[in-house]
């Protein structure tokens, strides 16, 4: 399985859960997974609570240091600024994301954030990768609430 | 004492602990204090443990919802990308800040989170409250460890 189908099963059960449906898997430079997780705002009443971040603290505490060198974030919806900032400050070596976010992301759209020289860690991105998949649970659990404009945000 | 002396004094704790000196304080509609914090990323070995985020957390958890409606975040420093992220998903009301960081801000500087569509809730910002005061502590401490040059990198 790659990190991306890894993070399409989180994104789906997040989705089970009554959460909007996005998952991150953190993998290091051989390719092992170190953490998964699916978004948890509404479980941890927590607006802060993305995938992303609780992949990336749960990493940071398996692994001991203060960084993340060398590591890869896959993530099935382009990073909110929250987490575009955090995956800077944690020296994330590369991020791979499924969906574009028009309406929320923070790293091709919005603020851009690695895109400022006060950027001090700038990851390699790689967007698209299984974008129909992700777009597809985003689109049918925002159908099923009736409320389709909201399809981006958490 | 004013928010800002309260978060001048956490700010001068962080400092006697080996972190950057940056404090936050968050006050209730009504001014009462709801939680108070320094920087404690080395403390924390986590790079996103500013204290914005801490007093955020703390302050949920106290207050029990998702959200911090009403709320002022009062930080001696301008706040960085992630931390002005964060204080637009919380919902805060008012950010006070103290310096302006040109280095490393998100407000006034680099990506300005607030100010691009995406942004879905855009505090009130009132910069520059006792700046000195701020500045002051921020290069003594970069002055002991004789790197000017990072003077706001937490």
């Amino acid at each position: 399985m790659t990190p991306m189908q890894l993070a399409l099963l989180e994104a789906r059960a997040a989705a089970l859960r009554g959460e909007v449906p996005v998952g991150a898997v953190l993998t290091d430079a051989s390719g092992a997974v170190i953490a998964a997780a699916g978004n948890r705002v509404e479980a941890l009443a927590d607006p802060t609570a993305h995938a992303e971040m609780l992949v990336l603290r749960a990493a940071r505490e398996r692994l001991g240091g203060k960084f993340l060198p060398g590591c890869t974030l896959t993530v099935t919806l382009e990073p909110c600024p929250l987490c575009a900032a955090a995956l800077a400050l944690f020296r994330i070596e590369r991020v791979v994301f499924g969906a574009y976010d028009p309406k929320s992301g923070g790293i091709e759209h919005g603020p851009r954030i690695f895109q400022h020289p006060t950027c001090h860690h700038r990851p390699e991105v790689i967007g698209g990768v299984e974008e129909r998949a992700s777009m597809a649970l985003l689109r049918e659990f925002f159908a099923e609430r009736r409320d389709p404009a909201n399809s981006a945000e958490r």
